[in-house]
């Protein structure tokens, strides 16, 4: 039986139905736990992003690794976790003033269960505004730009850092050094220390030495060997990685966690192509750089013992709102689609696992069992 | 008042909360209008696809102009548009021989309402589990590819078209001209025709004169003063255009009707930006090329009257999954953003309406009306 055909009959038995998230729970564990033991190694915290995967299903698995916070990405993930038993969580995003009613809802209930709400703020008027409605129950956190120039105050911006240090107790500086996914390999560790330091440099500024400090992307924080020089990391790409860290060889595909499982329409022996019922609003549209064009995906399978390679050779050529295209290598078609049917399903590795998940209320697991995005079970 | 921070003051009074979708009615009903008096003129049903939208009360405003068939992309979409009502549906993807137990029990439902649900196939083998599972309530539709070259048999190529008209009773000849997004706007009437004519020629092929043909997509069904040479229309994206149509001269600024109403985060103005809670996951990773890099989407208005103009001087030059980046030309910024506070909404024309769309589960319209996906309110 061909490639894709083995790897079909074994997506039939799954309780999935396609388009539909396919996780390698083994490979997920196996990556929350090499995270989570590098930031003990480390005497640092890990507070992992959960928008990557938002699924309580998935943040179990975290809470069996020992980890107790989390990072989320808006009010409405904050209380999906709450709801399945979060109690430590900060909303990496800057406070939406009208939002602080309901965040300082969430900050007392989270407060009353022994735990707190991290809040993050970039001007005197904000950290006042959440300390006036929450009082003591939330933790803040003061963005910093570190260099990604996307929001925060710019790191040596000495004056606005200690105007808002000023204006209310806070917790801590927090970053996300984005420009990461930009970054050369070999250049990762030292991206990470400049981050750290520019942080450092950001807390000498307001005078405080006792605030932490928080840092978070998963291509620095999986290349460097321990997290000097910070209280936190909040990482969260990396439980699943995708093909965007696996070109930018931050990960190996034996740890790449999270696929697509899509339905086979038609199959065009005469191109060399398969129609899959798999498109942007399943997929997302993000895309990477290939010899041929843009590629959106790749082709893998499902073993008996869970996922299997990356296959190059079958891109994912096109996407429309629906439709995917795989644009299989001539030399490859036989031996990998002898047998395949319309309706057999075939995995597609995502270019950006976060966007994938994000479009998807359940997954399921290459053992059988189904993840629900929220504790009710729905969206 | 500087415009954004006018348009802010309404958006307050809208039942939303952003960042959501916000639907100019006005504007939608018009452009369904015009589309339903191009296809009453032209003696020729409009069965407009739903996807743009998937939403059963933007549905309702096509009933109410007299729109009795609708066009879906899944099976999920068509059960949640069956359930408000609808009883004439074409789901417009090749048939998943895995669903065809749940699509011949929703062809029986439909049958009983003296509706019924259209099918598309491009095998013999296809087209005769349809009719085995399905029985006469089905409309057998062939999948015919006249150039786009993503699915469905190629228009000239007689003898499968012959082998997939013989396996089975079928209703009709179905085409989607997908490559018309790529076409100039002169061209696109010309393509139209050619589109007609590929399908009548496929026909021929099928020596099956009585089959109806069916083509649908936004620019050509825009562009043409009659659809002359079909029998039924199937565009979609006209009901809300977005400014990929825009960009290809396809529709105007004021036939734009929906946009996505984002809370300002941070207003950066020593570098002219504003920082919104707005990114590809309520937006998309759908871009347009700009002068100076991508645009993910221009800043607009709204008025007391609905939508106002697009401000091009405001375009979205980043997202990341949570955040949007709008750099406002230096010569604007005090004309647009004098007034405006963190927190105050604005509102952005996405370049891709339909992707916008499928990542929210409701919107409002600039009169104050939610929206909700299906008939139980929910996703």
């Amino acid at each position: 039986m061909s490639t894709l055909a083995a790897s079909a009959r074994l997506l039939d038995r799954l309780p999935l139905v396609p388009p539909g998230v396919l996780v390698d729970e083994e490979r997920a564990r196996a990556n929350i736990a090499g995270m989570a033991a590098k930031a003990a190694a480390s005497g640092v915290r890990l507070r992992p992003h959960v928008k990557t995967h938002d699924n309580v299903g998935v943040g179990r698995w975290f809470r069996e690794a020992g980890v107790a916070c989390a990072t989320v990405s808006s009010l409405a993930m904050a209380e999906r976790f709450a709801a399945d038993g979060w109690t430590d969580l900060t909303l990496a995003v800057l406070v939406n003033p009208r939002e602080l009613p309901r965040l300082a809802d969430l900050a007392w209930r989270l407060a009353e269960r022994g735990g707190a709400l991290g809040l993050v703020v970039d001007t005197p008027e904000a950290a006042r505004a959440v300390r006036h409605v929450a009082g003591d129950t939330a933790a803040l956190w003061i963005k910093v730009d570190t260099g990604y120039g996307r929001s925060g105050i710019p790191w040596n911006d000495a004056e606005r850092l200690r105007r808002v240090a000023e204006s209310a107790a806070c917790t801590g500086l927090l970053t996300h050094a984005g420009h990461s996914y930009q970054a050369a390999p070999a250049a990762l560790p030292a991206l990470f220390a400049e981050t750290a330091a520019h942080l450092a440099a950001a807390r000498t500024a307001t005078e405080r030495p006792g605030l932490l400090l928080s840092v978070g992307d998963t291509p620095t924080c999986t290349a460097v060997e321990r997290f000097d020089g910070v209280d936190e990391v909040r990482p969260g790409n990396f439980v699943f990685y995708d093909l965007m860290q696996r070109a930018a060889r931050v990960c190996g595909d034996e740890q790449l966690a999270a696929g697509l499982a899509c339905p086979v329409l038609a199959i065009d022996t005469a191109r060399h192509r398969l129609v899959l019922h798999g498109g942007a609003v399943h997929l997302s549209k993000e895309a990477l750089p290939g010899a041929a064009g843009p590629v959106f995906g790749y082709l893998g399978v499902l073993t008996p013992a869970g996922f299997g390679p990356v296959l190059t050779e079958a891109p994912v050529t096109a996407v429309s709102q629906e439709h995917g295209i795989v644009t299989i290598d001539p030399a490859h078609w036989d031996d990998l689609t002898d047998g395949l049917r319309t309706g057999d399903a075939v995995l597609v590795f995502p270019v950006h696992a976060c966007l994938t998940c994000n479009l998807h209320d359940t997954m399921a697991t290459t053992t059988g069992r189904l993840l629900a995005r929220d504790a009710g079970g729905s969206r």
